[in-house]
């Protein structure tokens, strides 16, 4: 009888192999059309490959659905990663279980869906189809922007159980929304242990407001359910889209051995609770201020076996910030801090190690509504086994927005370098350490004091690992690492994260010069320039008659010292520059003229799916009506005139259509520096943010040594700088004269708005107004 | 080397043994003084037996702390069980590990401290000693209620991890605070997986106010945290406290095959998500309409396998109520209701089996707040594989006080004697059913129709069993039992709950008759009466010129069908009955004539630990200053007057001292009928609740078929009745005549206050307002 099952037995199996392998035959051929693609997918049995042909596949609307298994998934995969480009208004949707897609490039297209990868087919009248164990791996997405950037999508979003993203390479979101979203609305994707892992975030741009997430874990409407998302072992390079690289909004998710390289934000913990936040990487740069590190709301966090180096930033940026919370908050607002653990992190020359009672806004109870105001601190949280080196001493290691009177401090080694600070109640020992070298990133303090050893808080012995995942125990050990004797972790080895055939790692190339010399070559070499090439033009006047389409990196400069002259005789309201998506243009040592009735340079009315920039230099500028038209939905990371002069325009620099009061601005840094603006009747400088959104730090305007004379005749709300709403201003060592307004600026105390050694003669003043009466976002 | 380990596990083994034994013999000794306890407590090792000898113990206040182990924990026993009493200022505190009480028996006192028994011992300067795997069984609290009911504390206060109650009697807690509480702030105290099991919990009076929940499960401000408290297996008997009989404010806890019998009240999912209500038995009694179900707020309960018998309650009380939540509500308000479960229920002969959109006071947005607002409909709920049958058909099976738009119904069985109802496309099935009855409270609607299979939700394979646990697998039955081949489950046995050794059931007992003649003797035999009995008065005047105190169940009445008459000529503003804790006091047949300065009846103005009560029938009362006075912080569940006449009084009946605005009031039931009320010159009635609360639903006031006349000469609001803040109120078939007030009274439209068929002449008018702008409670 035995023998007997076992012969049955094999027999099964041989017959079930034999199965497998059949199908896999049937439906390895080449898929070449979306016709066959969508047959082969009805057609898909566990096991199955589904491989597209290597090329340009436009305009795919890709509904994966089938139920593949554990053993044998059904695979969708590139004939060779990386060489299926998918195009155009594409998408691809998850429905079913054991379902893989391999090695597509997502390129030059966008989703006309909500999502670009959905693990999810939604239906109107039956119910959705949802994915689980499902996953997207060793594929790219690039700059898949939908053309308006307040259209708001999402890159890949989670639905449903055991979904993973892996081994991606994502870059270049600017639209409106996170890159990836884990939903959990419904039962179905509750619990969902989805995986986030091993994954090249590459830079996505400032977005100029909120919405510019890389990663976002639920949000507040679903932030009491528990989620269980997995996020380990990605690099998060230049993710600079807004304040939060990730959001997490939901409960018991895990950071864990992420690194995070220069980007312009933090890991925060926004709504829900009981997140691990273990072994992860924040790198900064030593300058960038904008570079954060993990921000606190809620209760029950665990914060342990971090590495912080060299970040600069403070508030909400700090390595460590722990905010004040609402009092009995509404749903969408900020939860008080309890119960949180930060054990075990070490770092080192950080400007601000740790911040409590961040967002404390007390101040503004005259101008917010009682449900806004941070009043409530921190409680039950415990600081212990941390290490902090400073290579310059600072005044305070903790910094109080507000009390951290409920935060218990306990064994934490500080090298301040001999410099006194507050120590609460002992729990802050300083102590003098050596930094230990691994990597450029990745400095041990060593020397801790024999007799300091670890505080054994409660459950403290599930902290089982160190930051290079060495033991903790019969460990009495302090900071991120037992021990110094370590190899260094590379981390920043790109090889280890993203697919197995794209690298981001861009070589440096020589620009080339293309030099012109008549009018109607000046378009013609443009085109013809690659990224980063420069337009020399010769001396001379140059008279165009249409605008000069700029979608790439290109310098356009005079050819020899001497300027060249560029006279525009274009169609009123057209610009001389026409700043696309992409692109991004210096003008340097050159004259522009126009003929008072069109513009210098402007950005496009639609269709700025990327960035563009602008840098002017050593330039002439007269005679348009605007200087700088941009229009809305359209964005620059950067905009700077410098060393230039602006006269007889009727307009200059307008940012000014973000009018949604949500938080949005045109350009993050607009900078104006030595600089000449005579006669520019209105609109000298117009760059607006609206929106009460405490969260969102942007807009920055530096005005520094720079001449306004007799600008501003025709303003009409009298003020010659209008900055409202934007949260960073300095206005420094500027002379204003004879220019005919009541205000050259109205300051926001409140926020990072100053003034320091302007002259004003004959020209209104400038005026600090503390709060602010901005529209409510939530 | 195997042999010689061998050998040394056996030696370790017998010495430990050896240890434990000498430990037990040392330890078992009898203590028989609180000193000795402490000493006992100070040396107890693992394995260790500390026995209280059997008597009353006064003012014992046990701190009992220790560390035993899984197999050998320390524990503090009764000789016997039972017979050790624990009385006066007294508690037990637990703190350490593997820690058993088992048989103690507390009454006549009170805790001096936050708790009666307390997983914690608290210090003010280090950390608190917290209890892990302890347990209090087999015990009993009773009566232990603080003097001033105001006063607020718990009896059982559960903190740390894994502790237990269990076959317990736990019964007629009357001050502020719920009965058991798990306290879960500090992460000592998250996932801690208590257990609440075989308990009997009798009866807990109606406090007249909210905080007197039985059970309370955390607080909306760590409402957040996950609990897992598991509730299990227990008799709820007449917990009447308030409108909440377990109050869940946690997440992931567990309700399991509980009794709820004749409670005026709900298991509410108040705070928290994602609770299981499964496998319970509601039970009502046909006729009180307190008696409530299972009331949902938040997101991700299941309630599955419950039954519902004979319930009558409606909205809040509905068998199941689904709230509207307020939209982004503030943490301490109501969340929305989404993706809840309710399947495989069975509703036999329910008034209102289920109500969506409840607490919707859209209409009252004018004198709220927007925060209170209570709009936001359930979304993503469920209700499917459901059992209703109606002996009488309901006009709708679905009360939508709000659209129950948001939720799905799927295969729900109803027997609604043929009447329609709305079936929301198709989910709700019209059927004939047969009841099967399987105990007095237990009837199974069977006779589903065959056609008629469960539907299968997403993890609807997860409710593995049934009501009384058998397998749902291969089963696609609807309701909460698979077949009807069952055995009665003997619910109601009450030797399955609580201790071994004490038992609430009562014996009837003929009340004995103690005939007086003689002023003096009327104290004394009531001192003589045991509960229950009667007092005779014989025919003639008695005068007194001190207080009779009722301290018990006692009737006063004339002996002869001729009334006697008792005169009091006390002193000023005392009272002929002074109505003490405990004391209810029947009045029947008898002249009650005062000196125009005292009073006929009054509570006392502290130490009214336990309710009083008063009946008063057929009695003629005149010439007091006050006919009832009851003082703040006393509580009476009914006062009622009938067929009496009242005349010449200075005040009426007056219960307005709780004036905290919390919600609070003196009794539960106030019942005035044909009564004649003659020259009473102010405060006729007064009767006050303040403070909105929406969720305490009390206070009832009845005038019906009584005559005021001349009445309220002095009133200074110029109302005769007065009954701000009380929810419920009737007054209908009376004649108001010739007193000279404003307003006989003002009803809250928006409540339950009406009126009808009442005679006014020359009386003011009965006015209606709809919204009374009430102080907000939260």
């Amino acid at each position: 009888m035995k023998n007997c099952l076992l012969a049955i037995s094999l027999l099964v199996l041989f017959l079930s192999c034999n199965e497998n392998t059949k199908a896999k035959i049937e439906s390895s051929a080449l898929i070449s059309d979306t016709q066959e693609l969508k047959e082969a997918i009805e057609k898909a049995q566990p096991g199955d490959n589904i491989i597209l042909k290597n090329g340009v596949w436009k305009d795919v609307k890709i509904k994966f659905r089938g139920k593949g298994t554990k053993d044998n998934p059904i695979t969708l995969k590139a004939e060779t990663a990386g060489k299926v480009i998918i195009e155009g208004e594409s998408y691809l949707k998850f429905g079913g279980e054991y379902l893989v897609v391999d090695g597509l490039h997502f390129k030059n297209g966008f989703s006309p869906s909500s999502a670009v990868v959905d693990f999810k087919i939604s239906h109107k009248d039956t119910l959705d189809e949802i994915a689980y164990h499902c996953k997207l791996t060793n594929s790219v997405i690039e700059d898949f922007n939908k053309p308006k950037r307040d259209n708001s999508d999402l890159w890949i979003q989670f639905w449903g159980r055991h979904n993973e993203l892996s081994n991606c390479y994502i870059a270049g979101k600017t639209n409106r929304g996170p890159t990836v979203r884990v939903s959990i609305e419904g039962i179905e994707s509750i619990n969902n242990y989805h995986q986030i892992v091993n994954n090249h975030f590459g830079p996505r741009p400032v977005k100029g407001g909120p919405s510019g997430e890389t990663i976002q874990l639920g949000n507040s409407y679903t932030s009491m359910s528990p989620s269980h998302t997995y996020v380990a072992n990605n690099l998060f390079e230049e993710c600079n889209g807004e304040v939060e690289v990730i959001s997490s909004k939901t409960n018991f998710n895990e950071f864990r051995n992420n690194v995070f390289y220069k980007s312009e934000g933090s890991l925060v913990t926004r709504h829900g609770n009981y997140c691990t936040i273990d072994g992860n990487y924040f790198i900064g740069d030593g300058i960038n201020e904008n570079i954060g590190g993990i921000r606190i709301i809620n209760t029950g966090h665990w914060v342990t076996n971090n590495y912080f180096f060299n970040l600069k930033g403070t508030s909400f940026r700090s390595p460590l910030a722990v905010m004040n919370g609402i009092p009995k908050s509404p749903l969408n607002r900020y939860n008080q801090v309890t119960d949180v653990v930060v054990a075990y992190n070490t770092y080192v020359n950080c400007s601000s190690p740790w911040q409590f009672g961040v967002g404390t806004n007390i101040a503004q109870a005259d101008v917010l509504p009682k449900s806004e105001i941070r009043s409530a601190r921190a409680i039950r949280t415990t600081v212990a086994n941390n290490v902090i080196y400073n290579e310059k001493g600072l005044k305070s290691i903790v910094v109080e927005n507000d009390k951290a009177d409920g935060v218990t401090f306990k064994n934490n080694i500080v090298d301040n370098q001999g410099m006194d600070f507050k120590d609460f109640d002992g729990g802050i020992i300083a102590a003098s350490l050596e930094l230990k070298k691994i990597s450029d990133n990745i400095l041990i303090p060593t020397g801790i004091p024999n007799d300091v050893e670890a505080y054994n808080g409660f459950d403290f012995d599930t902290i089982e690992k160190d930051l290079f995942g060495n033991s903790r125990k019969d460990s009495k050990s302090i900071g991120a690492v037992v021990g110094a004797d370590v190899a260094n972790p590379n981390i920043l080895d790109k090889s280890k994260y993203g697919t197995s055939w794209y690298s981001n790692i861009m070589e440096a190339k020589e620009p080339t010069k293309h030099v012109v010399s008549k009018s109607e070559d000046l378009q013609t070499k443009i085109n013809e320039a690659n990224n980063g090439d420069i337009i020399a033009v010769a001396e001379g006047t140059y008279t165009l008659s249409k605008s000069l389409i700029i979608n790439k990196t290109v310098t356009i400069q005079s050819q020899e010292n001497a300027k060249a002259q560029l006279v525009f005789s274009g169609e009123a309201n057209t610009p001389l520059f026409s700043l696309e998506s992409k692109g991004k243009l210096t003008v340097n040592n050159i004259i522009l003229k126009g003929n008072a009735s069109n513009y210098a340079f402007a950005s496009l009315k639609e269709n700025m799916a990327n960035h563009f920039g602008l840098t002017v230099s050593n330039t002439e500028i007269s005679d348009f009506n605007y200087v700088l038209k941009v229009y809305k939905e359209s964005f620059s990371e950067r905009i700077t005139f410098e060393n230039s002069t602006i006269t007889n325009c009727e307009n200059g620099i307008e940012l000014s259509e973000e009018t949604n009061d949500k938080g949005d601005y045109n350009t993050e840094y607009l900078t104006v520096n030595n600089c000449n603006f005579n006669n520019v009747k209105q609109n000298v400088i117009d760059y607006y943010r609206g929106g009460y959104d405490e969260s969102t730090i942007g807009g920055n305007l530096l005005v520094t040594n720079s001449t306004f004379t007799n600008c501003g005749v025709k303003e009409q709300n009298k003020r010659l700088l209008n900055h409202n709403g934007i949260v960073n201003v300095n206005i420094t060592k500027n002379t204003f004269k004879n220019n005919p307004v009541q205000f050259v600026s109205i300051l926001w105390g409140a926020k990072n708005n100053v003034e320091s050694e302007n002259t004003l003669v004959n020209s209104g003043q400038i005026k600090t107004e503390e709060n602010l009466v901005m529209k409510l976002m939530y």
